[in-house]
């Protein structure tokens, strides 16, 4: 019984008929949940706003019985361990933590008042999930796996572009508060300022006026173009390296043999 | 006689003097048709209207005939096949869609009320076909060559980026609705938004005034980093990939003897 | 006399001290130059003016003498032409090119009133030529051969920029111009939409209003990542390309001998 | 004693606790400094202000000891030297500049009267000298050695960029003046607008109304594309070189036989 709801739900690699059409109940009731949440920030009449709360009752009903089973049969994973630490453990998983997310805000407001439910929004990333396109998930992990491997500088390039934003944030106030005592009002509008800048988007709703202001957003700008052309570099590296590992794999898997006198060579 | 007008048309490697005159009327045609629809958004005179209007009924006449014929002697290039499954076959190729594109709009009308008539703009794709320049055929293969071998993983980046905009939208709305309920008026106003933002593109048409507001745009713009980032690393590492392939093929031709018995072995 | 005065005025690889106070005057009066035409777009009082007129009239008097002596002396450098044609061979090349537009604005008023004085910054480019710091010769001759490698590649992604900006133009014009008559006003307006918006510098002097134009406007957006993308791949390659070459090439040089029976192996 | 101060002060591999505990406090100190730095740039009241400068006093004086014990135990690192040269180089090595720069804005107005007490946000540099966190150092050697390596070829297309600037600076005031006298008022601010456009920020405050200038404005944005593309290549191939030099080590290392007498080369 137990073992049947869990090849049910987890969806393995030769899903049964019933697990194919529980998966698409649930993508349906996702993409169903995402358009609610779209749609309610239109103004729409009241009628269609109680659609909407049914809908959002109906699908968190589903989606907590789901998570319930899911920790339930969760065990059956790990068999070595006693049931309760097994179940704790698929707890603390990624992907546990974001059905746990997508049904939370719900119930927040029964127990605190404040209102997290654009938090529900979450639940589009449980498509990553169940959308197990073969090909993609691939993909996915080369890139999760450029991202591990280069972690230390991406995060190192990162901490060196914080420490520049702080700097940044407090000379650019010191420097451009007399002209503009309005615009550069304290260190956090001029922090937003440089990351504006810094990122070369650039709305233009602050804008530096003084001498010094410009010659200091003139070196912001151009560190900005670092800004993106280390991680580029980092992550355009670790690609190639992926790569170039593959095929050296691929190399030395082959064995040559001497047509002549067939002695192996490599 | 429909082997001669297919050498004239698809213009093969080494074109006849009448398949050369062909392209340049066609290429000039085309020239002629962006010229007149870049003009017709200009305030002309009514009879400079008329002359526009004139171009456009002979150059669809033209471009119809001209593709009529290339479907009739579509099927030269595929002799195992039934014409007109292989004339089917033609009209369903890229180009030959194209082909079809540039001269449609002109007819819809006709059936349905609807103008779309701006998409002859569209006839400029035409170039492509026709302007066969050789080195330039070769650069935009390779170019081909590298979207199609890093289809999965940048597909995989513009989900990703998909479901960050969704995401972005709808918690953007909630955020900046209240302080500005004119400009983040509903999630697809917060979509445009956050277009401009993840491209760093920042035209200042919306900007956020919340500080949360200001906090998600500053991580939404730091993540439009990483969208440049990430395709740049995958087309870059695309590039490398293809070069040191080459460079392998050629040191694989380079004559190797075996150590033991000395004979050539390549 | 002739042989001398080419020894100071090209400046070999060991030049003389008269060669090397050749270089710092005409450095030295470029970067006046320089400065005198950004002082001019000042304003300044009359007597300055008077000042930057002079030194204007000087500054033409000596470059012209420098080109008309660098043609004199240029058929050293090409032995087995006849002196006029090697002249001529010189006179078209990319340097002497440069050396004549900078001195041409100031003759042309003389024949035909138009103004291009203007084109006399064009003379920093000068310094090009004479700054021949060895290392950064080096670094900037790397660059250039990236270019050259990489040429096709990238004028086929520029070729492609430029279709794509055309079509987006007369597009957008049709879309939007019915909603803001005046801001899109003609596809020219609209192409200069395209650019900053493809470069994702967004000024925000034109923005799309419609539905249907911020459609087409986040596609554009998009797609000017991969204006970054591309070129940036291609670029990157081409640097990893010379660098593999080389260590390659450092590779094949080394002969390798076995240290007990004396054979070589590579 | 003096042995011992070096040890807690300049915290080796393996630390002591009194080093440790010295380290937290100077780290907290400096963190207390930064928050107190973005502090004032809020309208705080009276008494928070009297504070903050009390916190400055404080952090001076421990700080100026703090320099000047580095100073007094750095003849221990070069024993080969007299101790007061040792001292002088110390004191010039780019931490130790740093340390001073984080002091001197504190003791200037002291001496003439510009307050540049802004300066001590600088003191968030020092961070990066005591959290010597093993993993990002390394990340951060890294690169910093791709940046040596690629120094030359890196400061060339800066200064090609710098070369553009002027030039675009110069013909973009001529262009614009007079449309627009009261925008593009001198050379300065048509360099703002320059940097602006380069980089692709855009801020919109400055925008060409000319065709001649949008004409000129297109070519600069496309030449930013590049401002992007050719540093990202650089440093993008200055990643890959150096992971390619470190696995053919790695390979350098694997065991070879000779094939001729079947003894181990390497």
């Amino acid at each position: 019984m137990k073992k049947r709801l869990y090849n049910i739900i987890s969806s393995p690699n030769n899903p049964s008929k019933a697990s194919k059409i529980f998966d698409i109940i649930i993508i349906v009731l996702i993409v169903i949940n995402v358009l609610t949440a779209i749609l309610d920030t239109f103004k729409i009449p009241q009628w269609l706003m109680s659609v909407s709360s049914y809908i959002e009752l109906i699908s968190v009903i589903i989606f907590t019985v789901e998570y319930l089973m899911r920790v339930y049969v969760s065990d059956i994973e790990r068999p070595n361990m006693p049931p309760v630490l097994a179940r704790l453990h698929y707890m603390a998983s990624f992907m546990a933590v974001i059905d746990l997310l997508a049904i939370l805000p719900f119930y927040i407001p029964f127990i605190i008042t404040i209102d997290l439910r654009v938090l529900r929004i979450l639940r589009i990333f449980r498509l990553l999930r169940i959308l197990k396109l073969n090909r993609y998930t691939s993909a996915l992990n080369s890139l999760g796996e450029v991202f591990r491997r280069k972690k230390h500088q991406l995060i190192t390039s990162v901490g060196i572009v914080v420490l520049l934003m702080i700097i940044s944030s407090v000379l650019m106030y010191n420097v451009e508060n007399e002209a503009q005592p309005e615009v550069f009002d304290n260190a956090l509008t001029s922090l937003w300022w440089t990351v504006e800048t810094l990122t070369t988007v650039g709305y233009g709703d602050i804008v530096p006026v003084t001498a010094v202001g410009k010659l200091l957003s003139t070196v912001i700008s151009l560190l900005g173009i670092g800004l993106v052309a280390v991680p580029t570099g980092i992550i355009s590296a670790g690609f190639s390296e992926i790569i170039a590992e593959k095929r050296e794999h691929d190399n030395d898997n082959e064995k040559v043999y001497c047509p002549y006198c067939g002695k192996k060579i490599k």
